[in-house]
C-alpha cells in the first residue's frame, strides 16, 4: 500500500479497510473483483453531496438551475479533471489491453475510478466522511462556479448577453454544406450586425455548427 | 401543525424545524416558497439511500442490475404509491386550479412531495435520519423485490422464462390495425405453440401491443 500513501494524503482520507481503495482502483479489464459496484454507489453519493452543496451555496436558485449546475459538476470531464489532478491514472489497475491502449488516461476510466473512491469512502466511514472529501476535491471548481453561465449552450449565452444590452438577436446563415450525404459538414455564420461581428462555425449538424459559430461570435462580442 | 401530527407519526420523524415540512408539502401552484428546491435535494438523497440499500442487500449483483432496480424503486409510480399509502394528498397545499382538477391525487405531485419530505428530513437532521426514514418507507417494496424480474419488460421476461425451460421463443403476429393514420391502434397476437398459449394485446404502437400481448401470454404460460 506504500505507493498509495501519496494518494490517500491527497484525498485527505485514511481507509480503515485498505482493500476498498484497491478495489476502487481496479478496472474491470483487470479483475472480476473490480470497481463497478463501488462506482454505482459513489455516483449516487457524489450526486447527493453536490446537490446539498449547491442547495446551501445558492439559496435563491430555482430547481432547474441547480440541476444544470449539478450536471456540470458531476459530468465525466469535470470528474476526470479532478482525477487527473490527483494523478489517479498512475494507480488504476488495468488489464493488459487497456494498459497498452493508454486506458489510464481515458476520461471515462478516470471518472469511474474517482466515483468508486467516493463510494469506498462512504462504505468505509459513512456519508459525512464522503461529503468532506467531495467538498475538498471540488473546492477549486466551486470557487470558479458562475451559476449564470455554467451549463448553458453558447447560443443561449449569446442571446442572453445581447438581450441584456438590448441588441438585436443574431442571425444564423448556412453558408456551405460539404461532403457526401452520409457524412455532411455544415458551415454556419453567426451575424450580429449592430456590433459588426460575425463568426463561422462548422459541425456534423447544422445545430452543432450554429453553436460553434455562436461561441466564437460571443468571444468577439464580449471582448 | 395538528393536522400534520398523524403524518409525522407515519413518517416516524419529528421535525425540529416544522416549517420545512410545510414547505415540502407546498406545491408551486400555491406559493413561490414551494417544494421544488427540496424536491431536487430529496431526489438525490433518495437515490443515494436506495443505491446503498441495494448495494448491501445484493452483494453479488452487477452494477447494471443495481441501476435497473434503483430505477424501479425511485420511479414516479413507486414514489406516488408510497405517498398514497401515507395519505400525503390530504396534506399537500395546492393552488386553486390544481385543487379543482384533482392535483392532490396526481402521481407526479405526490411523488415530488414525498421527495421533498426526504430532502426536508435530510436538512433537518442529516443523512442518517433521511436514510432511516427511507428504509422504513421502502420496507414493503423491498420485501417483495425480485431482482430477476423487476424493471424488465414483459417481452424480455417471457423470453427468459421460455429459454429457461428450453421452449421455442414466441411469435408475434400483427392481426389488425384499426383507426386512422394519425391515431392507429395495433392488435398483436403472441403465440407460444409448444404450450398451446396465445394472447392478444393492443396499443398505440406495434411495440406497445407486443408488450401487452407478451404480458398476458406470460401470465397464461406461467400458471
Amino acid at each position: 500500500m506504500d505507493a498509495l500513501s501519496g494518494l490517500t494524503r491527497q484525498l485527505g482520507f485514511d481507509f480503515r479497510t485498505g482493500s476498498l481503495l484497491s478495489q476502487a482502483l481496479t478496472h474491470r479489464s483487470y479483475s472480476a473483483n473490480n470497481n463497478e459496484r463501488l462506482e454505482f454507489l459513489g455516483d449516487s453519493v457524489l450526486n447527493c453531496v453536490v446537490a446539498n452543496l449547491l442547495y446551501e451555496r445558492f439559496p435563491l436558485l430555482p430547481e432547474g438551475d441547480l440541476s444544470r449546475l449539478r450536471a456540470y459538476l458531476v459530468k465525466e470531464s469535470s470528474l476526470s479533471g479532478i482525477a487527473t489532478s490527483l494523478g489517479l491514472g498512475d494507480h488504476i489497475r488495468l488489464g493488459e489491453g487497456e494498459l497498452k491502449s493508454g486506458g489510464w488516461r481515458r476520461p471515462s476510466i478516470l471518472a469511474d475510478a474517482l466515483e468508486a473512491i467516493i463510494g469506498a469512502v462512504f462504505l468505509d466511514a459513512g456519508f459525512a466522511a464522503a461529503e468532506q472529501m467531495v467538498r475538498q476535491l471540488y473546492a477549486p471548481l466551486l470557487d470558479n462556479l458562475d451559476p449564470k453561465s455554467i451549463g448553458k449552450d453558447p447560443k443561449t449565452l449569446l442571446q442572453e448577453y445581447l438581450q441584456g444590452r438590448r441588441i438585436a438577436l443574431p442571425e444564423y446563415v448556412l453558408v456551405a454544406t460539404e461532403g457526401e450525404a452520409h457524412c455532411q459538414v455544415f458551415r454556419v455564420e453567426c451575424r450580429i450586425p449592430a456590433l459588426k461581428v460575425s463568426a463561422q462555425g462548422v459541425g456534423g449538424s447544422r445545430r452543432a455548427a450554429e453553436q460553434q459559430a455562436a461561441e466564437l461570435a460571443y468571444q468577439k462580442a464580449s471582448i
